[in-house]
């Protein structure tokens, strides 16, 4: 009688992450996964690969919805991509389609999707990110998924 | 080294469909998963839902795309929901999510979907449905998977 | 106490029309816009652009929504032009725009507004274009904007 | 030989805004429709509504993109108006619309606007809105239109 619906969170941030940012993407999409979540994101490189890449590779479901309509655009770690073809408006579905959000690093593009989480009600914790008033800061990967399955049940 | 990426159909039609609509839709879906592909459809009722509940009856994975921002309003075979918010602007969005698209029935939202297929040069097989230039006719589910197969492998 | 709101009706048609087609949208536009209707178009060439001109050179409003997100694709006789960058997603923004449609030839983009419109229950008038239930054919451009207005002001 | 194209400034802020956010909205319309500049805003109540008042009263080209399908949602001083249907995601076209933003106090929508604006190059001034970097706050609406003009015209 119907099957388990994927439950997912977006994990975003910017496209051309390394380092320290990068790698905390990674072990978020990790954890998630570990913790029976998938990831959705953007479809992109930096955070967006990074946790997609961590979530695939422990066993987690991960999405991606790219701005361009070129499914090849997409990084190898997204098992679902939706070549949107939307341009910037793809930052929405990003933010809608899960239940909360992980903002890691970012700028522009980042700071409309946090915009996004907080208009339509999604609990977003940041690492690294935007300084902003309902947004909380986790100090690392570990606490910013603990931070935010704590919100989503609360 | 990455993960296989789903490859998915867009299977459309009416919202509303039941009888042979609903069944042939429901035939595609589990063909279709038992071949190896996913179902990205509307994520709402009739052809949406049969195509979804035979795909994912079968193993497959199946992707809803909702007009809607309520992910309540899929129905409860589509693994993974997007709930795009878009309204008719989300139709691109499940055409072009596929390799291919099968059409079953439908009104004007399917025809949107089909235009937008032809725009986009996805192939597109029709069952019960718009008679359309470039658009063949299936005389069943299962000439219309075979059909639509053999133009995504020529 | 507030202003007078435009009145839009959709010009939809082939990107790359010359010929009759072309001369058509010019007069269609034209006859619009004496009649007091501005024109909401896709905002690039071929009928969108005679639509306009002939839209703008009587005095009328003109409107583009391109699929791209860089103004200066638009064709000259756009006065307001909406730089979407939603691809052709923006198909349903024309339609949804104008208070009506007058379909003049075209392809697969010009077949998913004639679709959207359907589904959206704009009134729709053909001139040249797909041969579909619902869409009664006009025999010239002043016939066609003739249908169209009767089929607004019943 | 082609018709001058309306040249928009893009102002966004919160749709319940009242006292003074209310009545620098109306200030930056009126100041900006005196400088030959047009308004597009998200079509609804508050900054938006006090934005396109001000610039219609002054003769200016008022443009209001809603985030509903109903045009009857729009504010009575927007001359066009695009019913987009498309919820959230049409802030990215009120942001893309325009030349340059100003953001009027708001919320979550208002940020997501920002982010967009700064991910698409769009200068962006703020009147009592979200402290950003590279978002520059003036003292009242004669200065925030000046910011903003100075830096559509360096």
């Amino acid at each position: 009688m119907a099957i388990p619906r994927a439950r997912l969170v977006s994990v975003i941030g910017a496209g051309n992450a390394s380092g320290p940012p990068w790698q905390w993407a990674h072990v978020v999409g990790r954890l998630l996964a570990l913790q029976g979540y998938g990831v959705v994101c953007g479809g992109l490189g930096g955070v967006m690969e990074a946790a997609a890449m961590g979530c695939a590779q422990a066993g987690g479901l991960s999405v991606g919805i790219l701005p361009g309509s070129d499914p090849d655009q997409a990084n190898p770690w997204c098992r679902v991509v939706i070549p949107s073809g939307l341009g910037q408006a793809r930052n929405v579905l990003v933010v809608q389609t899960g239940l909360g959000v992980i903002a890691i690093s970012g700028g522009g593009g980042t700071l409309s999707e946090i915009g996004h989480a907080l208009k339509l009600g999604r609990p977003v914790v940041g690492l690294g990110t935007w300084e902003l008033p309902g947004v909380p800061e986790a100090a690392g990967p570990e606490e910013a998924v603990e931070l935010l399955l704590d919100r989503l049940h609360p």
